[in-house]
């Protein structure tokens, strides 16, 4: 039998690390140590979980089963450097990061990545955010496991090339669907109607692509193959020659599904 | 002092028509006759709403003060030509549709736009869907108005101008947020992971997005700038060309926003 993780060292101190440490801690782990490029959001998030600030990242090695790295992608190599020796595990929190990244460095390594988009303002049910689990050791696995499943309802495994679609996709139904709210608003914006009358329309159009299949449920006149209204479309975004043309784009690709 | 609009005929039996009708119903209003090109779908709605089905159009204007056109942008002209001679109020619920097509016809004329999507089978609560209204005559406005605000605490007035704009804003916030989910999905059926992993994300992103700014909340590796993870999203995408052309264009256009 293997033994428990209970006690977690983090660091970063960004959104990730702040709704992981602080709903682990809600968990009864021990949050050992914080470390953080800001010593400032490192002594914040600390004071969240009752955890020591650490002044480097060597000292996130003291007395802890797991070193959780949750800072930006370009920046786990270096940190991974400089945690030196440690015996414990290793875990990422990158969606298009391998796990040979900690390979290199530490024997028991993992990735333990939640799929959601997070901020610190925003309260987030983690039971709900799926989790995707890797380990090269079995052992491993199982340990990740059992800090996941008492976060979340959702943990699966996932090797480094799932886990990158995985990121890709959100990347489409997350970071590009905001983008379409963006340029919704803006186009709203040269109205003189308040911006929020679109916010209905966004919420129903999610959750009935949520309640059904997206592929299901498109509406719209690209939809439609509705020419006129495309047309028309088109014209009053003549003062907006950027969006018509990936309105222009977008419909096309609506209506290729459809053929 | 003008008269309350008590009787209203509904040519179509679509989505929209379909919501409408049921609506004003339930608000007492007298639903006087069904019209549409499908005589069971005219029977069924007429069924739910103690309404007579009417034959042809030209029977919606028996005993009614107002004619609600609720089919398809490319339809409209010709239900207009045949509902033929007609004293009341005719409207239309078409964001891209302009007025005029009623002034040719008849009198008293006006545009009764709904600002979102509609399906039979998912109820809405109307009283959050902003209405937009049009119509060149004051005191057909105020009719209009006062059956709007029965329906919706969200009532405005729009010309067709405005109301073009907003239906572009709707297609970008609503259909192509929706294509966005449906290429998610997509990426995410090449993967061995339920499709519903990145529900939670869909929603958590629509949410932010309503609560703030879409622009203050974009996220990414787009918005981060981080090369290196799109170059590793555009690899993983070469299985499927014309999505990682899309994801370029998309990732070009968020970085603009934020150089």
């Amino acid at each position: 039998m293997h033994n428990c993780i209970r006690k977690i060292a983090i660091a970063g101190s960004g959104n990730v690390a702040w709704h992981l440490a602080t709903a682990l801690k809600k968990k009864d782990f021990d949050i050992t140590g914080i470390w953080s490029r800001s010593y400032e959001h490192a002594s914040l998030l600390a004071g969240k979980c009752s955890a020591t600030v650490r002044n480097t990242l060597s000292e996130l090695t003291t007395d802890t089963d797991l070193i959780l790295i949750a800072v930006p992608d370009g920046a786990i190599e270096e940190v991974v450097q400089k945690i030196g020796k440690f015996d414990g595990i290793v875990v990422h929190t990158a969606g298009s990061v391998g796990l040979e990244i900690l390979n290199s460095h530490f024997a028991r390594t993992g990735v333990f990545y939640p799929l959601q988009t997070f901020s610190k303002e925003r309260d987030i049910d983690l039971q709900e955010v799926p989790f995707f689990l890797e380990s090269s050791a079995e052992e491993v696995m199982e340990q990740l496991k059992e800090v996941a499943v008492q976060l979340s309802s959702r943990v699966f495994e996932a090797d480094t090339a799932q886990r990158l679609l995985l990121h890709v996709a959100a990347v489409f139904a997350g970071n590009y669907s905001n983008l379409m709210y963006i340029i919704g608003n803006e186009i709203l914006a040269t109205t003189t109607l308040p911006s929020d009358v679109i916010h209905p329309l966004m919420l129903e159009t999610t959750r009935k692509a949520i309640a059904d299949e997206p592929l299901k449920v498109q509406t719209g006149p690209a939809r439609r193959n509705d020419i006129n209204t495309i047309k028309k479309h088109l014209e009053a975004l003549a003062p907006l020659p950027e969006y018509a043309e990936l309105y222009q784009l977008l419909a096309q690709a609506i209506r290729k599904k459809y053929k």
